[in-house]
């Protein structure tokens, strides 16, 4: 299959041109001017749009268990939804569960593989050590995992002791994986939940006043340098705080391999959110925190302290209770409301894969907070350079995955549950305007978004096999 | 008794004036410009002299048993080598032995009550947690102890993890108790302990090399992290890394009420040191750095980000195999000879009681790293304020005790072993020339020093029961 | 005279205890406890009140001619007016005339000698540069003058360029002068300034509008830089930006010997004052900014990158136009009213000797923004130190003259025009809430001020011969 | 003519990647995977090479008069070096002669098109003001030019007074013009000049010691102010200095709209260097500092602080007496013997546009300092995109001028006078080892360099009309 994209603007990490591009074989043959109609081709023409790399969303959730129910969007609506949103690759991780991590792997690809419909690949936690963790943890690459995921939080369950963190990254770096971390002060925060549990304070605030900021603030600095000690890159995730992007900062200019993500939600909410009536849509970990850490993190993003863009997408409904409807059929998937009463008990996460692009590029872009060619590094070629699918995906070079978005610079929306496509009763951004938004979607050369048609199907995504040893940007 | 102090050059913490002083029952009475000579007074004439206030050394260790050997100066022997320094006043540390805190002090008042020779007071670790000892520590202001402290370091010993630190912060506020902390990061220094002493790497250096900066730039972080979250004042003891002042001052300008303090040795020494033939006398918890370490400790101390100078004091014999004379008699008490094939068996520790003011001063003072004033606010003043012991304590206004040293600020001598009084086999600044030392010190206007005599007596120190609710500086 | 004040609480720079003082012939003879009362002594029971140095306010102007008026405040009214408030020395700019410096100081001492009411100084303006008035400079200390002023604004009158202001510095640095700077750039302020009246943005706001802040932000940092080229030290007169405390604390961290100052004015207001109808009453140089303005400055105040409480009193009438009684008769002095309609000829200026502690004290000290011994130094004892007053004024120690302040810390009242006593007709702080006021303000031992009585009279001040070579703070 | 480039890994300033190029008139028509070979087509194997973007010099001088010699490279022999070292645009600065702005262009265009041997533009200096200056800027653009250079230094002949560099921002800003910036102190320089030579200090590193570091450092900052005030982007020239890099990173920080440029001469030398024997090889304005600052500039390249890499290419003879052989013929012009008595004397300038990408790949790349996209970032693309050359230098993409360097990463050579083929008689690298070199250079798809062979042609060089309203990076 051929096709050929005319007369579009290229927009890449750091250039913006005119220029046609020849897809064969699913990939990007040619990037010329004038290219000539080959025989066979399917012509796309990009005249006035603007033709981006797909977007590689690097920290999803998919069909992950919590408390007693389960993330509502799968590996199918959950892909389906990123496609929406400008998305053709994303990665989400892999629990340690108690079989061997390829086990869990395999068990995930169970879970995966018939229902991807963009391609996608694992992360992999890591929630316990011992030598015969170390020893599975060598053999990831095989499975094409290259990159580890630890906590400093959520005690009893994921957080590892600084110890065995120190001793992750090391095997992680002597094998050339990246070590991912969720930093937070575990310790603290189960304290002060058990004290606003017995002293009543049960509403969904409480979710942020029991995980205070400088508890994030100091994990930062704290797997930095375990980070600097082991001699291993860290890949901060979901950054949220002021404090946090000045202490990555701190240890990037000290020389240390640290990087930093952070998600949409972060940038324009606060905890004045949770306080609403319906502030349970909000609840995610970490939590929202306040202007002035919204305004940081912005910051952080335009002088380069932050790599990417991720979405910690991990959707729940609102109200469980009441089906919407899905593809032509009703489905109610229970969620928030497990928490009516009682945060602890609200499921963690937000809806975010197919927001990210169109939300980023409005509300950044658009504002001049970032320039266009920062937003594909951040969104596309950053996260895919980072956890080794460089120069396969995030880049519109030749030879690349023909994952093409055409973007169209002058749609105006009015964006909100209805338009976003996740499975799931409410979005974050519900009323908020857009301008500009992916008018085509191409996976791997094949059209999988045409205006508000669905051209994908599941089991289309392929898993990718990730490289060891990516840079550190 | 009377005395008065004629002449002299006052120096406190803000002000330089020429007065005299008039002592009586211990406490001075007045200052005042040609004061008349009272009945039966003793003169002292101080003319082209400096008149300081008493030194306050809030951080030292007597008596401490460690290694299978006790640190060589006892209540007795470290008190009156700090005394021919300047030093009327110090702070040692009660270990959290099996019974409760109570009784832990009441054992070390039997180490030391009838030996000390300078004032003193004791601060109480608290090397575990439980509803028992928090309410332990609520009863400390009884004896008089108003500052606890904790580790995060030492791991299977002293160590508390995070949420037990944040507890005893909380109990510490809220009975205006000042909680001081160790920071280092114990579970990589164990990790990094056991695989040196496997690789057979286990010359002094490799004391410092299992102790990365980077883990005590964190956990000064981490710590004031927690004592934000707390709400609870905190004082870092013997900061020792640049970083550790970048942190403290990134935590202080961000409104937390953190405090620091440094000792002589990691203004002077660097990890060079450790790598001489006789690197074992400079053996201490946190290991010495880097020159730019060194550099930016000044810094913080010339800035205000570093708020007392301490000693850690903590002495060993260099060879204890070898007995020297101390007042008169042989004395040999195991020490960092025991180490002698393996670092992990030096006794941790240095001397330093007699030699911080009198180091300080020509190093510092002459040097124009710091004021006269700033020497005493960082000796004297700071400390005492800190501590619950102003205005008794650490200054020259009417009703403090009449702790006074008569600075010479002429005196040229050199330094070393023979002229600092510590019972041990050798001092860290041997040979260094000094220009400024103590002539004459007075405790409650008893002269306890007198150029080289001694005037002191065991058991003349007394005891200071200390006040809660300090301010911070 | 011997006055003996008793059971009061001392505050210093550093200390707070309490203490009896006993003055003899205008000097602090003796601080002590229960000093017994000597025969024919005025006894003062200070019981309940603090005990306070007399304020020393660094920049004043007094009888100045500007804009065809002259301010409104004499050194009679004005000196008087401080007083009340708390200060007892204070130091106006002699400008440079047409004549020799000393001509010039010497026609200031007939305007200021025979009325001034409280201990004064003067600075010296150089507003051109020869070789002749480089030896005039050298003579200034035989005239009491150790300070000098320099301008990087008011082109065409004061401003001098910056090799001159270099030329000056070094020539002060010689002779141990400080030289102070007024830091704005009025190359851009004048190009705006004439925009703004061409285009008829005539309203008070334009004042701030044509002097935009980054031009004071550079100021401070190129006079830093000449002072560092120049191996000079430097006092940045009356910082209002936060920039300009980033950039001061910026060439102290590196080791220049640059000290600045700022007043009441600049923590309180913001450009929004300018825009209210009655604007013009905030018409000064530089002007007021924003709230991110005012907590830097906090800041710097705090963490002592600025060292000083000055005013910049250079009060005008509102409405000149409607006299107001002073001491019992009407006056008025053409002031703001002549730029009603053109804020380039509403005199620059405002009223605030007598505010400047009272203000201090109920929004800085009780609002825990700094400590009541940052108070005394900041208000106190810094400006005397480095303006060569020192220990003669700002200070409580013996020797030092008898200028002392008995401050009520739990006098309530509403603060206003009518409680201010300057010769004006309004005040920045009509309505403020204060607790905490002078109650008995002594000048070299005489009682000045008894609550609400003057007790002081024109004449009785005395010029203050200055020391060269002060320290750095 | 057709010219395809295979097999090589491209370089650009994001991405690299294996593909193909196509060139056709001049330009890049294609890039590909496997490009098939055209008829006629002129094929270049890059097997094992890598393939960037010509280099973009921003900062050049050719031809320029100076100390009544003229810099010894003119627009033929400059442009032939550079295109050696891999570089094939170049701009260089028409000095403010006495007629109109718009006379000096064309003289200048004299001087250099019949010479030119790759492609250039030029900046204009504006070294007066007045409102026919004003007028004659805003014509600019019709010449091709969209960049003025004023200067804060070289009082009485280029230097403008902060005033009118205020104006010329605002109507560069207006025409979409870009500001560029000489930042040094003039005023003090001058004083220090004339002192040095009355103190008879006379050898090259008074050039340097009359120079001083903070006038660079508070001119980067008082020019961001005066942009900032201007609300117009500024590009600082040759920053050399630590602060330098602070105070861009401070404005920029705060929104200020200022971009950076350095040289590799400061990045590798000092004020050592000035103090050998033949120091005045390395007399430039501004001078070479110390250590600190090499390492300083090296963190802002790599962090984003600073976003092109210019030579301020301005050779001279060391030793004008003695002729070389220059394309077989010999030639001399007077040089730095002018001022073998007095450091005033020897003209101001080094050679460096051979050298630069040269030895910024061996000492930058290879040292893991910088990646190879930033250096295609450095060194082509940002210089192209803020002067308004983009995308038709500066970048690979189809479309763009086929500007290429085939640069070969495996060649070894000892760098040299003899390698650089500037018209002068010594390099500042000489002797130093490199790894990586340009091994073919294409202009416009015409190959000017084939290993040691030159193939270009004075006059072959395009004069490049340039674009207004570039972005600011």
């Amino acid at each position: 299959m051929t096709l050929l994209i005319k007369n579009g603007k290229l927009i890449t990490a750091s250039e913006s041109f005119y220029a046609d591009i020849l897809v064969e074989e699913e990939q990007i043959a040619l990037v010329g001017k004038d290219l000539p109609v080959p025989d066979n081709a399917e012509v796309v023409d990009a005249s006035g749009k603007l033709v981006l790399p797909g977007g590689v969303d690097p920290h999803v959730h998919l069909n992950l268990p919590m408390f007693g129910t389960v993330s509502s969007d799968d590996h199918y609506t959950g892909h389906k939804a990123a496609a929406f949103g400008g998305t053709t690759t994303c990665m989400d991780f892999v629990p340690h569960g108690p079989g061997s991590l390829k086990e869990n792997i395999d068990g995930w690809h169970e879970r995966a593989d018939h229902l991807a419909a963009i391609d996608f690949s694992f992360h992999v936690n890591i929630e316990r050590w011992s030598e015969q963790v170390a020893a599975e943890i060598v053999e990831l690459v095989n499975d094409g995992v290259t990159s580890i995921k630890v906590f400093t939080a959520y005690n009893g369950s994921m957080r590892l002791e600084d110890g065995d963190i120190f001793r992750v990254m090391r095997v992680a770096k002597e094998n050339g994986y990246l070590t991912m971390l969720h930093a937070e002060n575990g310790d603290v925060i189960d304290i002060l939940v058990a004290e606003a549990v017995a002293a009543g304070n049960l509403s969904p605030e409480w979710h942020a006043m029991t995980r205070p900021a400088w508890g994030a603030v100091e994990a930062v600095l704290r797997a930095s340098a375990l980070a600097g000690q082991a001699d291993a890159p860290l890949y901060v995730v979901h950054i949220n705080t002021a404090g946090g992007v000045d202490q990555l900062k701190y240890a990037r200019e000290r020389g240390l391999s640290v990087m930093g993500e952070t998600c949409p939600q972060y940038l324009f909410f606060t905890i004045d959110n949770l306080r609403r009536q319906d502030g349970a849509k909000w609840v995610c970990s970490p939590p929202m925190r306040t202007l002035e850490d919204n305004q940081r993190l912005w910051q952080g993003l335009k002088n380069g302290t932050l790599q990417t863009m991720g979405t910690d997408h991990c959707a729940f409904f609102y109200d469980g209770s009441k089906p919407i409807m899905y593809e032509g059929k009703p489905v109610a998937i229970p969620g928030k409301e497990l928490g009516k009463d009682d945060f602890t008990k609200i499921p963690n996460g937000l809806p975010g894969m197919a927001d990210r692009m169109p939300i980023m590029w409005t509300y950044g872009v658009r504002t001049g907070l970032m320039s266009e060619n920062q937003f594909v590094a951040l969104n596309c070629t950053n996260p895919a350079k980072i956890f080794g699918l460089y120069p396969r995906k995030g880049s519109l070079i030749p030879g690349a995955d023909a994952d093409i978005v055409i973007w169209d610079p002058d749609r105006y929306l009015v964006y909100g549950v209805d338009v976003a496509h996740h499975r799931t009763d409410y979005n974050l951004y519900e009323g908020w305007e857009l301008r500009g938004y992916p008018e085509k979607v191409f996976l791997r050369g094949k059209m999988i978004v045409d205006g508000e048609r669905w051209l994908g199907k599941a089991g289309m995504g392929r898993y990718l096999n990730r490289q060891p040893f990516s840079p550190v940007l």
